[in-house]
């Protein structure tokens, strides 16, 4: 059994804790909580262990005797899945996690110089093999690296041009914005270009990206250059078998972001997530060895997948594709 | 054991059907499709018998052959739940339902005037007890009697004032608006006051209505004037045990109705539903025999339950307050 501590209980950090409690091989021992508030609430309603990185008084004047500090925790697993947000996981490594000798896996807002390697499990789990700390990438970055994996495999990438279309905020988050505008991302090119590169070296990617008033998903329209000809009927039944992308259709009546996270509600699905990648069966194109194709990302979820994997890889689990098969099932990820 | 139908799969009938399956009491016959979609492809997955209204050569040319048409369904229920768009009801009841002599359960589209009686279980369930026809009331109506109801039995209600800030549009609805505006609704008062007329009886109420962009819930500022003194707290009090009614916190971060809908998907609810009225325990105010509250609604679902005592109130299940505990523990639901 590997024994997992989460550090950070918020989007990603709820659902990979909920996502370690459903594998056979591993137990979680607790999580920690910054602040008293109503994910907490629900933690101790699960009976998660709830340890703390803020003033424990904060705590037990709410009615809930923390079992103690994020070092205690520490103390008690073999690997810290840190999803805390953007630059603590660093703070935490090096106050933490270094001098406790613990693995940690770390989230997308960490960069790729804090780990030893970049993490996306269909692309490169073995090179997380045995690490101590990794890092998975964000929601975008893993979206752009599960389809583009398979098309470079079957297809050969010249060059990738992609378009982000980020969602304005997590559908709980009553702070950010825009709620009326569209926000481009001024910087040629936007990270997640780069950041694909940390996980697929050679591939010859440049993103742009933009913010629309939206919290339900983010959306890719890609444009790939490919090495060899291919017809459009190919690049669905490439998708259809690659794991954890989800061809939706049009003819369903699936024909947009809202829709989608409606049919991940009607299937049962935890908190109406939708962890697989969304490429529409009739946004797929293909022109003169030019790929055209649009996905949707569901941000809260996607990557909960790749933590769970690289619990394992880090842990020495040596067999990626028989981890990948094991979380698939335990979350109900079809197409395995 | 009663036989349910469930004619219209939409944002209500399908959840209908849903907490039929859950109901150690009813069965789930099967339920109509008007036209092929996603929602089809999960009720199949689902293994519910599908009926249609629409033409079965939309289905089987999707690979799903219907067992039969609307009327074929009827034949072999006790009771139909009609959860179709507004006024196809009322067509339904008249084309089908009277000449096949069966009972029906129509939705808060239809008006008082199609039926025997208007319904919210914990206000008015003997009206309903063996009648023909039954309306549950609208998600906004439902949530008002729930309250209201509480506050009359023990306070005494002189008049209610109260505005409906309602969502623009369901989560999945990509056709409907406003996405930038705030629409009043021009008639006084708002036909939600009248509505709740047909379940409180005696109840003065007075209602104004506007549409806000957004999706998650409605939202209820109500003015209440009372005929006894009370305070804040005990009107706390009250609310915390009112059944279906749930008190939210500021203290616990759920300060807006997207922490509401947040926090229901957390605790596991089936589609992240939360079908308690959400009375905001900060929001809740008492000065001189008037009483101020803030509720949100969960436009999608807290009908439902209704749906479900209504299906025994009609089929002459006499105890209202054990049909009331029964689905409430069936779906989960706390403080019955």
């Amino acid at each position: 059994m590997i024994k997992v501590g989460l550090v950070g209980y918020g989007t990603i950090g709820k659902r990979v804790a909920d996502a370690v409690t459903l594998q056979k091989d591993m137990k979680l021992i607790g999580i920690t909580g910054h602040s008293y508030d109503y994910k907490i609430e629900v933690a101790k309603m699960k009976g998660f262990k709830i340890f703390t990185t803020g003033d424990p008084e904060e705590f037990t004047k709410n009615g809930i005797k923390p079992e103690g500090s994020v070092e205690d925790l520490i103390d008690e697993v073999d690997v810290i899945v840190d999803a805390t947000p953007k630059k603590i996981g660093r703070e935490n490594k090096e106050k933490y996690y270094m001098p406790k000798k613990v693995k940690a896996i770390f989230e997308g807002g960490e960069k790729h110089e804090t780990v030893d390697a970049s993490f996306v499990a269909q692309c490169n789990y073995d090179e997380s093999l045995n690490k101590n700390y990794v890092r998975v990438v964000s929601c975008n970055t893993t979206g752009l690296c599960r389809t583009l994996n398979a098309v470079n495999e079957s297809f050969g990438i010249e060059s990738v041009h992609a378009t982000m279309v980020r969602r304005a905020a997590d559908p709980w988050d009553i702070r950010h914005g825009p709620i009326n505008s569209i926000v481009p991302v001024l910087e040629l090119p936007s990270h997640h270009g780069p950041d694909v590169q940390t996980v697929l070296h050679d591939v010859n990617i440049f993103t742009t990206a933009m913010s629309v008033p939206t919290t339900l998903m983010h959306m890719h329209s890609l444009i790939v250059d490919l090495k060899k000809e291919t017809t459009a009927e190919e690049v669905l039944d490439l998708f259809k078998k690659t794991t954890r992308v989800r061809v939706v259709r049009n003819a369903e009546m699936v024909r947009s972001t809202a829709e989608i996270m409606e049919l991940a509600k009607d299937m049962g699905r935890l908190r109406g997530d939708m962890p697989e990648i969304c490429v529409w069966e009739e946004g797929i194109g293909v022109k003169n060895k030019k790929l055209f194709y649009l996905q949707a990302i569901h941000q809260e979820s996607d990557v909960v997948l790749e933590n769970i994997d690289a619990i394992r890889a880090i842990t020495g689990f040596k067999d990626g594709q028989k981890s990948i098969e094991m979380t698939n099932k335990s979350m109900g990820i079809n197409g395995f």
